[in-house]
């Protein structure tokens, strides 16, 4: 008999690879942080013991979620402004307040406000890209939460730097002091191909293959973004940075809403991943993203929620649905995105988009136990024939049940492990109660 | 003092009418299973007296949300086949399955479940078209929740009836049974004009007239339903009702995804009620109704879920949040169907459509107390600055706390008031596994 940390017993397992299999009655064995095996409950018991063995006789355990496109801080502005323009709502209400009110103390609580939101909904990992990038990675690591945080880098002078140099500069002394963090990784975040201009895009390129980063950045995400460049720059945003050299496997180019048939094929040849937002993208009046054609065409595609004062909110249930479902209207076609390549998108495809799919975003032994289990037992997914349809189309997030990153357990029957919730959520009336004073 | 029923102290009340108002920390009184007053607390405090007070800190009131459109019992086959084009879902899928399997044992479980999962959802009143009405009739009145239950009209045999005159006499009777239930209303449920022909139809329109009920049916679903229309009658399907004598303020004409602008007009000038049902209409792909286009027409829009074997939920958040967004979507218009419009679509315009606006679909005093409490303090949906937008983009169907029908409690604190919860999934998971195991 061997001992280990943890054995979690689940009615279904999903692993996400291989493919579509679904398993039943499974132990699922972790031990120093570590997938060790999915057995039967009679080779389980037979091989291994353990001092925390968790039952869920109604649970499914899927791959933890992965948020691959947010703006964790800005939880803290949902609902601020709503059934907006992108254009009016970015410069009448919400940079305006970001101008005034963003601060270290702002990010920090915004981010335990969104990260609580995100245990509590079954996300294990979250892609950032907000000013103050060390307060989130400090709030991340402090919470137990995979994440990824931008670099980032805009153009004009904020709260956060004077100038690309400088926001190059303290991005990557964030690199640095969160290097050895098994949980926090960093990216270069360039805000959008018509917030940064040619130089710092370059020397992001650079420093990104010196570092071994990623680059996360909005992409295509209007049509006016794209007239814009045409106009300022002779080209489509698309072929800038192709000629600026970043279209490459390091760039996760969120939104994508305006695609010509050749851009598609140029992004699936330099192997670029996509982070489809379908809910940001309809609320915001967007377009929406050619998800089915991208996928044709073999481009990686991850899901993400956007911020919450866009969405309103960062439930990857929902978002999961909502791009299953777009596929089919966009493309006329049930049969598009269907419930398991839905999944596939918010776990899997989300860890290779941020580069650490050999790490995390499916349940196979090697792999670091990112886990969430869902109990399925709730009057609006019951009763179950195939469970990954009922996470697609039925389950809501309040049915996740616990979360563990690498083995760490953060959420056990609904409850944080390690937050305070109360604590949190009047911190963030507090501060919203001055915001909303002030307008 | 007045003695009354029943006090509820929320943080908000959103009565719906008049538009757009936010009440912040009110008393609603209610007595004999009506609205009385909705007042300050020191007003209510000092004139009204309840051995039932209901304190909701952080709770917002609203009128019970009215599903316009589904079929309760098709709960049972949630999930049983997706990802499947519409005719290839009904014929192969769904039509077999209910052949086998529906019968009134079923019909009363799945509409146990579905209501079990429409009241924690929120959800007070919902608009039926399925087999058996009497059974769902008698379920909806053991449970306490308002229904509107179709008598299903279709051309060809079923478990129901065999013929037209068999759909209508056995429909007619149950309007006989249940017609001096408070809670209980029929309505005709010519399924659609596909299944349909001219006769029946025109002795639907005279007994809906002398019985004074509405009409239930599903209308231009599909371009392919139009074009068989076209070939078999030489007209589009709306044109052969109004030929018939159908369009009128009677009829509630489900999911117009196809729609010319000819026919906006004419839907508008009888007086004809939409029921939008976006995410069935996403799933199946089989459009999306011009919801935009037909509001500035001044028609009356109603929401509803459609059956949960479709969409795959009964979940009116989610419903409420796709049609706003799918409306902004549409139009290219982040300004499209705001919050508070899809709210007062869930909620007054169901009650339009379904002919009982008199009686609910607002907190206005004289109406039926229908209503439910959404906690908005969760992890999801805080801060608060607005609290309409918190429930048209951020809520989740498990934060209603508590739901009235006529003033008796149905849900207290999440937990079923008359509904036995274990009970109704055990049996419901029974009948699946029968049902699986035979496939």
């Amino acid at each position: 008999m061997e001992n280990v940390d943890l054995i979690i017993y689940a009615r279904w397992v999903i692993p996400v690879r291989p493919k579509q299999q679904v398993l039943e009655n499974r132990g699922v064995v972790v031990n120093q942080g570590k997938l060790v095996a999915i057995l039967s409950r009679q080779e389980c018991e037979s091989r291994f013991a353990s001092e925390q063995v968790v039952e869920r006789p109604h649970g499914v355990l899927i791959p933890g979620l992965i948020n691959a496109h947010t703006h964790a801080s800005m939880t803290l502005l949902r609902g601020f402004a709503d059934d907006l323009p992108l254009m009016k709502w970015l410069s009448e209400y919400i940079w305006p307040a970001e101008a005034k009110w963003v601060d270290e103390h702002f990010v920090e609580f915004g981010a335990e406000l969104a990260i609580l939101e995100m245990i509590k909904g079954g996300t294990t990992c979250f892609n950032d890209m907000y000013f103050f990038p060390d307060v989130v990675a400090k709030v991340a690591k402090n919470t137990g939460i995979r994440a990824s945080v931008g670099m980032i880098v805009i153009d004009f002078p904020t709260v956060w730097a004077q100038n690309a140099d400088e926001y190059l500069d303290k991005g990557m002394a964030v690199h640095d002091v969160f290097r050895h963090e098994s949980r926090i990784k960093t990216t270069f975040a360039p805000h959008a191909p018509y917030t940064v201009s040619d130089a710092p895009l370059e020397r992001i390129r650079m420093f990104a293959d010196e570092l071994d980063v990623q680059i996360h950045m909005h992409v295509h995400e209007t049509e006016h973004e794209v007239e814009e460049s045409v106009a300022q720059y002779g080209v489509r945003p698309l072929e800038r940075l192709d000629r600026l050299g970043l279209l490459t496997p390091r760039l996760q180019a969120v939104h994508l809403t305006q695609l010509l048939p050749g851009e598609i094929e140029t992004l699936a040849g330099r192997g670029v991943h996509a982070v489809h937002c379908p809910q940001s993208n309809m609320k915001l009046a967007s377009g929406v993203s050619p998800v089915s054609a991208m996928r044709d065409a073999g481009i990686n595609i991850a899901v993400g929620t956007d911020g919450a004062s866009s969405n309103n909110d960062l439930d990857m249930f929902a978002e999961m649905q909502s791009a299953a479902m777009m596929a089919k209207h966009q493309t006329l076609s049930a049969e598009a995105l269907p419930a398991f390549d839905a999944l596939e998108a918010a776990t899997l495809s989300g860890a290779c988009a941020l580069g650490i799919d050999s790490i995390t975003g499916t349940i196979e032994p090697g792999k670091a136990a990112d886990l969430v289990c869902v109990d399925l037992k709730h009057a609006a997914s019951w009763p179950v024939y195939h469970p990954v349809a009922q996470l697609a189309y039925a389950v809501s997030r309040d049915q996740v049940s616990d979360v563990w990153v690498e083995g760490e357990c953060l959420l056990q029957e609904g409850n944080p492990c390690r937050m305070n919730e109360d604590y949190i959520l009047d911190a963030a009336q507090e501060i919203a109660n001055r915001i909303a004073a002030d307008e």
